[in-house]
């Protein structure tokens, strides 16, 4: 491996991996967009998809820990901010627990992650111990699915809208703020990859850093489609819509 | 939470969990076993269950990294040993690889995991993770699902060699090895668990770890069964049968 990247090749192939392995691509998400699922699917998807959103500010403050540079924390700082509220701003995490409630489920029920897939958990939880245990550059690398998420969420806010009566304008505010955070914490991202990625291993470790993470996300759909999609197994003790 | 159960009646809720949870009951193993499985698929699993068999030394290793008590530490290392193999013993992974050796599955490729499915390495790393995070006791109990692995081993042995006729005496080696050793090591970790779980709190949480545990396990063959029976999905860069 001796092959070194200029930042607009390396940028690139950092795009192709999205293009190839985003979570956009999932049959789940083609059903979830097009209004194919009942209520009780889009419920074990809210409620899955809490245990990710809630691991995301612990994710980061793993990542903070790394951080010697003071700048570079008070940059970090504002994704937790995003996530779990910071002065008149509720955050990311209460607007998804608005969408739970909107779904007709348990707060205690959706915060205990009882219900939650295994599998979910095993993801989330890998996603977090990944930034514990790698280099930083690898931890933020990880981080830049972002840069593929503003598609996704015009598309949901758009698809669920149109195709589920259960769907208000305001349970889809997690969605519409993250249209103008997403694009603003990858543009950061990306921009401090680039520059301190700069040898073959570096440039390798960032490349295979994303494609864990879109590992991650993949995983997740996967547990949701065999659980509530096709066959419909749901392991011991999850979640069983009504 | 005030219950105090005796050693009797927790192990009779030890043991309830592997009747309602353990992977035996998974439809995935009832293919297996009865034959239902083409070569392909049987190679998907076994590419897979390396990664497991290939993370116990570890998980073990964890273990003994908290274990003060030297007698205790000398009792758990012969678990390694039977692992990574000692002396004239190859041991269990050497073993494990005779059957892909026999699967017609390239050693670099399966040691390399690169073919394993995300949601493999997640589940068996929480496992790892939650080993070294959890006490003692907890720990050790997250190994009792081998008190029922015995049935699921026999079965295998002869539900395999008697359907499959790429089966061979040789490559269920491993198997037949582990109905010897797996009742000795869940003996041992029984009477640890019922002697040291004392409390009611101790008591729910080694309740909990053989439920984290019987989770792993299944979580595993959720992921094989989706990506390799039904419906058939295989996530970007796994394994794919020829």
């Amino acid at each position: 491996m001796t092959e070194i990247f200029t930042p607009k090749e390396l940028e690139r192939r950092l795009r192709k991996i999205g293009d190839e392995r985003y979570h956009n691509l999932h049959p789940f998400h083609k059903m979830l967009h097009g209004g194919k699922m009942n209520f009780g699917q889009v419920q074990a998807w809210a409620l899955n998809r809490y245990v990710y959103q809630t691991a995301i500010p612990r994710k980061d403050a793993a990542l903070m820990a790394k951080l010697e540079d003071r700048e570079l924390r008070r940059e970090w700082i504002r994704r937790i901010h995003d996530h779990d509220g910071y002065g008149s701003d509720d955050g990311g995490i209460e607007r998804w627990l608005k969408l739970t409630d909107g779904l007709k489920l348990d707060r205690v029920y959706v915060t205990s992650q009882a219900g939650a897939l295994p599998a979910t958990r095993f993801a989330v939880e890998a996603y977090v111990h990944f930034v514990y245990e790698h280099p930083t550059l690898e931890a933020i690398a990880s981080s830049l699915t972002e840069l593929f998420a503003p598609g996704i969420h015009a598309e949901r806010i758009a698809g669920m809208l149109e195709h589920y009566d259960f769907i208000s304008e305001e349970l889809v505010a997690y969605f519409r703020k993250r249209l103008d955070q997403a694009p603003r914490d990858s543009q950061f991202a990306l921009t401090f990859v680039l520059k301190n990625a700069r040898t073959p291993e570096q440039q390798q470790a960032v490349l295979n850093a994303l494609k864990f993470k879109t590992d991650v996300l993949w995983a997740q759909l996967d547990a949701l489609y065999f659980a509530y999609v096709d066959p419909g197994f749901i392991p011991p003790g999850a979640f069983r819509p009504e």
